[in-house]
């Protein structure tokens, strides 16, 4: 049976990546549904070639004359959009939309007890407790796109959670890793594109240089797979090629390995709970890579991820506090207004000023979200 | 529930530490019969600790003292006895006897359905049809001690098999690691009995040493798993932390790692499906580790693996005369009747005068067992 598939992000680098698994994999996958933001040229290809059921785009306008054009095609926009999409009929809904704009749909997709391939980190970091509860309620199976938890949900397959006794999460230290903190002062944007292993959107490779991105993972890995901050450590791991494991209490250790390529855990999310062949990807080869390397992780360093761990454990509405002030300041390094260090200061001055609310809801977290911004934004003037 | 378990072979490397798992988990298990050879200090200790239910040993003698000294026991010896003991009701037989010794009593307990815990590989490598086939008919799960095969095992769990692409054994390459061919040429028995990694029976270190251990894991991995002899291959893994892999057909990779303790993979048979805690185990630091190394084979340097390779390729009764060939060249080279490299040589040139035999039987087998045996010897006059 062909899964119908509705792709939030679809212009993405991981949306791009979804796409090319379902054009590879055409008798499994059908792509039924997508969002795109602006880029029209890009959205008329993908309509061209999926011939969607329904598609959602940024601007009203653009929605309108891509009904014009594409006659056989539903056309919404917006945020409204967003959520029309996301609960339309089908199997699966990939949320790889950047940023907290992925929570609403979500939540609607899993009321209709959707399985949700979910790449967008902030709705879990921001809202995990609705999530997951949500997903519990409605009974949703709430699927990791993201390399590490991927490898961390591959792991504890076949097994008992209670058994397990510690998440590792690999971190390769992005393109800053060989950096001291008095080196990182004056790196540019362009410095901190330059990721070593993965080939990713901007927003994310800067994440991935300040280790935010590492530090969400955390708090991504407590709310999908229920551990402890406690007990999730995280492992320098320069080669990437490791990309998690999980240590069970007889301290049998099992890791998922693969090359630094994320059509593997978005098509692992998509065949699930089979494995479907990947002819023309890169198989791993330990002989020719030939060392794998690991470092105790310095939290001193990497001072970020420790903002992560505090605010896991402060729980309540800091890590959305965490998630919206880094997705500000990330913007204003983008746009050259800050300094690379600032990223974390801004961060940790936002969640410095914040009072915690324990178990917020959703109108709770976007209040929060929005103010953390409004916050970020005036720490400039 | 307790787990009523029979081992085989108690006093040698493998049955010492299962001894110890069953001593760690005595609400786990409870060790009601076991084998033993002459050691009878060893044996006495063995009962005062465990009071099991029957105990064979190896002079009929022997047992006959046992039984003047412990009434309540059932005391039985010899190739009989063991069969005996085998058949004896049990949750689990552990088979951790040395040798083609163990193919017998093997198979006697698939034919009553029972748990067999296999660290016995000859069993495997010279009669492996004839116990999978078994165990098949009669509904008998075979669990892997060996920490390569467990670590296999476990990559499997919660996996289909047919979407697995390969086996991925390591070898750390044994004693001689480091030396050339050349280099071989004079070693001794002491320098072959110190293992870098794994501390084991003096046998299992020569074969190490030889590479034929590995070949044998091999040949026990086609028969366990039942893939095809293309789809095996083996690493070079110094460090001996990532103890075995299987790659799927998405590319992904799923290994098993830990610190070099047989007791982890011995719990695991024990313990299967669940898994129970370790506590006096050494938890796997990588970062402590710091560096995983990995090497292509080299099947000129390693030329038994490649013979082991070949005889299992022929199939039939050709890996009984690879296994009866070893065991008689290991004795003589531990005899220091033969030189290191002799090992190898009186294996291929045994196989050389091999006509194969398709699908032997158990009389067959022996047969061929006891003829390599001998031609092995008089490979000497």
């Amino acid at each position: 049976m062909v899964k119908k598939i509705v792709l939030l992000g679809a212009t993405g680098s991981i949306g791009v990546q979804t796409a090319d698994i379902i054009r590879e994999h055409p008798h499994e996958f059908s792509l039924i549904g997508f969002s795109a933001g602006k880029n029209m040229d890009v959205t008329r290809k993908l309509i061209v070639e999926f011939n969607p059921e329904i598609v959602c785009i940024q601007q009203a306008e653009d929605a309108k004359t891509l009904t014009a054009e594409f006659p056989a095609t539903t056309f919404v926009s917006g945020a409204k959009g967003l959520i029309e999409i996301a609960v339309w009929d089908a199997d699966i809904l990939v949320n790889a939309v950047l940023g907290s704009v992925g929570l609403e749909p979500t939540l609607e997709a899993i009321k209709l007890g959707r399985t949700i391939a979910i790449a967008n980190k902030e709705t879990l970091v921001t809202a995990g407790h609705l999530v997951m509860n949500s997903a519990k309620q409605f009974g949703a199976v709430i699927l990791p796109v993201d390399s590490e938890h991927s490898a961390l949900f591959q792991a504890l397959n076949g097994e008992k959670k209670d058994q397990a006794s510690r998440l590792i999460l690999t971190a390769s230290g992005g393109s800053f890793r060989d950096l001291t903190r008095d080196e990182l002062k004056n790196v540019t944007v362009q410095d901190a594109l330059n990721h070593p292993n993965w080939s990713m959107g901007s927003k994310i490779t800067i994440d991935s240089a300040t280790m935010v991105n590492k530090g969400l993972e955390v708090i991504e890995a407590h709310v999908l797979f229920g551990f402890a901050y406690a007990d999730i450590d995280v492992v320098l791991h320069r080669e990437s090629i490791i990309h998690s494991m999980v240590e069970f209490q007889d301290t049998s250790v099992i890791a998922q390995l693969g090359t630094p390529d994320m059509r593997v855990p978005i098509q692992y999310a998509l065949s699930y709970p089979n494995r479907l062949p990947r002819p023309t990807a890169k198989r791993l080869d330990l002989a020719e890579i030939s060392q794998l390397n690991f470092k105790k992780m310095d939290y001193k360093r990497f001072h970020a991820l420790q903002l992560a761990f505090d605010a896991g454990n402060a729980g309540g509405t800091m890590t959305t506090v965490l998630n919206a002030a880094n997705e500000q300041a990330v913007a204003l390094f983008l746009d050259e207004k800050i300094k690379f260090l600032q990223i974390e200061e801004m961060i940790e001055r936002a969640m410095d000023h914040h009072e915690v609310l324990s178990n917020p809801d959703l109108e709770t977290i976007l209040h929060v979200d929005a103010e953390t911004r409004k916050s970020v934004k005036n720490m400039l003037k």
